[in-house]
């Protein structure tokens, strides 16, 4: 089997040259700068990975590895314009850096590489790597929209929420990891739990995001801390704590959702939040939800030795800081 | 065989009540308000008409014509963002009536449910028709770059304009033929052959688009006549009109894309391209483009009596003055 460094090294190997095509320039510009600086490639070392893990051929996963990639890349181009976020990874966003109408269309054609890049798969694996990656493609941008949706409503059930994040971060993670097994030749029930191990570890990684976020410290997450609070962002603590509060806390939250103070937004809304030991109660969801993706990645019928990579990244993402 | 009239029934009726899902609405209202609208289904007729022509099974061949329907509407939701169309079939463009955004998300998630709706074909027509499928995005996307950046240059040679026109507009047409010719089974030269059927025709018509916006009746073209002239657009007449240009002549036609008047300006530019014969020497080169469309369809080793139907279509497509 291979290290988590050595997948990477392969992975690098074959890709870090991809250049795409040099013309229109305009196309694929755009494509180049955001891909030349592709973060920590996550989805396709998981992918990787749980292909070794069942056996399979890396080298045949490749492809489909960068597929992955490539098609996160393309989602984070779109969201961007959609959110109106200006920097990516510490670089300008590209529909900054080259104007909505090229960050719309280097989108496009991104995901058509995808496809492009899956389609090199054999035919007997093809059709069941592209049943898992259209309905998780149509998934995430469903919960992208649930995500716009949320921001307009006055309150989102902790259910809608969990179900967002699900559909916008989780099912990709745990479509990377179903994709390698498929390409490994795993049976249905593998196939099936090693996607439900990726969708809990993508739920308990998002709500640790969402603790970091108010909770974190902010030298080590690189960003300022209270990011929600300010844009009154609908996460689970602030439903937790809406769901907690007393008539009084409740009024005093929908209150601070208009304050303009921000240092007094933040700080007030955290002082509610410890009232109502919202910490503590994300922090046991993360740790629930921990627990049932090693319960599903423990039930694969495989030897424990050809799990420790796997497990050992998902204690990696859990005990992270940043 | 089937008639025209036959296959639009069948996929009307398989089609036409599609409703994709209810919900995010915000996602869907907008896929909804463009496929319920979908003009002329010219590409999913010619995708089943070349099924039928060769013999293959044309219920077999729905679900994927009605892919490369979603794919074109996709590409028009996206298009009327870049180029701030207002409105599409005479309704209100997705982005102006639902926003950019939505306009955004409903194109990527249309084309993902093209590449689910071809995802129903058997495993052995699926790679085939998915590399043709791939390879057509892409050019797609290609050409709808080049467009943009031809708008910003002074001169555009007519070998890079009818590149341009391949990429956006043929190569769908004859993607469409290719793919009903690789479901019905059809041999490699036979699916090259209607492929290449398919993109001459495809330039022939997208020609004679360019003629009736400069020398068509508007009351039956459906728009105000000059547009591409009001516009500057670097079409086959005034890529043409100026290599034939006199000094004089030229730095007239320059001095007309200055020309605030607008009448003055349409009236002026078709005088000089009257006097360079311009209407001949283009309607000439659709003629021959449209000469050489027959010849490939002539050259395909089956029965004339199989080919009547495409041919019929391509002399309404041709005679056309609207």
């Amino acid at each position: 089997m291979y290290s988590l460094e050595e997948l990477n090294k392969l992975y690098d190997n074959k890709f870090s040259g991809e250049n795409f095509k040099a013309e229109p320039a305009g196309l694929y510009d755009p494509v180049r700068h955001i891909m030349s600086n592709t973060g920590k490639k996550i989805r396709p070392m998981l992918l990787l990975m749980s292909c070794d893990m069942f056996g399979g051929d890396v080298h045949q996963a490749l492809d489909s590895a960068f597929a992955i990639e490539v098609f996160h890349n393309f989602t984070l181009v779109h969201d961007d314009i959609m959110d109106a976020a200006e920097l990516r990874r510490g670089n300008p966003a590209v529909h900054i850096k080259f104007g909505v109408n090229k960050g719309i269309l280097a989108g496009d054609v991104m995901l058509s590489y995808a496809y492009q890049y899956l389609c090199s798969l054999q035919a007997d694996k093809l059709a069941p790597v592209l049943q898992v990656f259209n309905q998780t493609a149509i998934e995430i941008m469903e919960g992208q929209q649930m995500d716009i949706d949320f921001e307009k409503r006055t309150e989102v059930t902790a259910g809608e929420y969990l179900k967002m994040i699900e559909y916008k971060t989780s099912v990709l993670l745990a479509a990377a990891l179903k994709i390698g097994a498929i390409i490994a030749g795993a049976d249905e029930q593998s196939r099936d739990l090693v996607y439900s191990f990726g969708l809990k570890l993508g739920l308990s990684f998002q709500i640790t995001d969402d603790l970091l976020d108010t909770f974190g410290d902010g030298s080590k997450v690189g960003k300022k801390i209270g990011g929600d609070i300010l844009n009154n962002k609908k996460t689970l603590l602030l439903i937790t704590a809406l769901n907690k509060a007393s008539h009084a806390q409740r009024d005093q939250l929908f209150l601070l959702m208009n304050e303009q103070n921000e240092d007094k937004k933040i700080a007030e809304t955290i002082r509610i939040f410890d009232q109502l030991n919202i910490r503590n109660l994300i922090e046991n969801k993360a740790e629930e939800l921990f627990a049932e993706a090693l319960q599903s990645l423990d039930s694969i019928q495989i030897p424990d030795s050809q799990k420790s990579s796997l497990k050992d990244l998902a204690y990696k993402i859990r005990n992270r800081d940043y």
